[in-house]
């Protein structure tokens, strides 16, 4: 039997997850919701795209929906409402909001006897999972998260904000010579300032004042000011043959000591490397989006995070050809 | 409430759990069995030795047993034997004999009405959990996992039995331009003597045949033969000096590529170094207790291994904890 997947939101990552389906051989799409008009959008799949608004009323048609909406605006709102008629899952990255976030995903799984799973992606998600991993074998360690090098959305969005620049991208970079002592078991306290440099690529308007630009991009609180910031002007051309594809990638390191006065060291590392950061969230959501149907198939409902899945549910096989063939 | 944790088999990897079970604030050693005569065994924690054929009778003062015996001729028999009384947990790693591992420990768990977690070390255990979901996220990939640099048992036990060794140490080491050629996402075939060199250091017996030694080794089928093979011939006092650690660790790795003709590649990488095997396969080990434990409570039973439990069941903290921590 199939599981009749269903999108919501059809960008990057809608796209991502409607191909990344299209991998699977226990997954169908079953239809794509948009809140632009359908006519609008031709799916390559040739699934069906309906108007968001008839979602309710096509429940019957789907096992899991995968939001695919933004975590600023689409999210807070999708992730709970959906929640009430489908098992969902999504990529919620607010890290400071996602109490609030699991708390209404839960309240309308239970009154829906569905399953949200939220944070789905590679961090949060995978990368999570890491970390747990390292806190549970290795206690009294230390830990570490690089990301990059690749694509800031929010840092990019930051830049675009100023006067005089037409259009603008940011890539996140770890300092090398940190994660170095990190891998040689130092365990230094770092300061996120020594963890990252930001590299930016900026279009300016005609007759932008670049030296302005380039001042309000390093001086930038929070952002940017602090750390090792490059600005490289580049012109449109370039710009869309260098900087449309979205890379990105990280690494979290999990160091101990055991033994004798802890005489040994141990050191764990997760490393992803990703020519299209929303086309691996789609892998990850769909294979959370398979457990979130299995788990409600169980009889349970709520909300869910990565911390909460049991590996086996995420993969195709049964429980008897993982252990012959994973194990 | 401390969960209280017993060891059986006080060895390498015994002590190890020893000391791991020190380093977590919500699990307490509450004594260790042995088959050796209790008078002789001094545990640096303190804990009560006991005979191991005593279990049965003070099974009301333990939670779980993390097993610490061997693959090869304890664990077949102790696992199945202890998961009729106790929630159990063990490194069972004869990958060709874990589907009747598996059954013997579930059907006693069921039995008894206990959580029986196999195989819960590294490879198998951590490493399988890596292969997982690297298989769930990138289907259609290639994945790899290579071990080492560190020390193999088996190997290492094979070179002594050979006539004229004393004494010897086998390390297992990938090969770094085939590891560079999988990281570079060229998804290669690799046969196993293309993933790794084996590296020998052997105490002679007075007066051996070192030829000898070393030919029996490099044509010895199965282990060495065909593999990259070096064979050092050290002093007993060298041999103490440089090859009493028991370092290992290894790479797991996953390529994929994703989006339209497969334009994107995508990399996921695990990885452990280990200066010493035992203690860490000891924190997995305490870690997956914990679980066993927590899985018990909720009225679970029979067997599980690495894939069938959520990682929230590893960590002492409680899932808000975890969500506002680590997600």
């Amino acid at each position: 039997m199939q599981i009749r997947a269903g999108i919501v939101g059809y960008g990057n990552l809608g796209r991502g997850v409607e191909r990344a389906l299209l991998s699977v051989s226990d997954m169908t799409l079953s239809g794509i919701f948009t809140r632009r008009d359908p006519a609008e959008i031709s799916a390559f799949s040739g699934a069906p795209v309906y108007p968001a608004e008839r979602a309710k009323e096509l429940c019957d048609g789907f096992d899991v929906l995968i939001l695919c909406g933004g975590s600023a605006d689409d999210l807070p709102e999708q992730t709970a409402r959906f929640a009430r008629n489908f098992n969902v899952v999504d990529s919620f990255d607010t890290h400071s909001k996602i109490q609030e976030h699991f708390a209404a995903a839960d309240a309308a799984g239970r009154a829906g006897g569905k399953i949200g799973i939220i944070s789905a992606g590679w961090d949060p998600g995978l990368f999570s999972v890491s970390r747990l991993l390292g806190e549970a074998v290795l206690p009294g360690g230390a830990d570490y998260t690089f990301w990059g090098r690749g694509v800031s959305q929010g840092h990019s969005e930051a830049v675009r904000r100023l006067a005089g620049v037409r259009d603008a991208r940011q890539y996140t970079v770890p300092l090398e010579e940190s994660l170095l002592r990190v891998r040689a078991g130092e365990a230094p306290a770092l300061s996120p300032h020594e963890m990252h440099r930001r590299e930016c690529f900026v279009v300016p308007e005609e007759n932008a004042d670049r030296q302005r630009i380039e001042a309000d991009i390093k001086n930038m609180p929070d952002y940017f000011a602090g750390y090792e910031t490059t600005v490289h002007f580049v012109t449109q051309e370039q710009f869309d043959h260098d900087h449309s594809a979205m890379p990105h990638g990280g690494t979290v390191l999990r160091t101990g000591a055991t033994g004798e006065n802890g005489c040994h060291r141990q050191l764990m590392e997760y490393r992803l490397r990703l020519d299209s950061n929303p086309e691996f969230t789609a892998g990850v959501l769909v294979a959370y989006a398979r457990a979130a149907w299995r788990l409600n198939r169980e009889g349970q409902c709520g909300c869910r995070t990565v911390f909460d899945v049991a590996p086996a549910y995420l993969h195709p096989a049964s429980g008897e050809e993982l252990r012959k063939k994973l194990l």
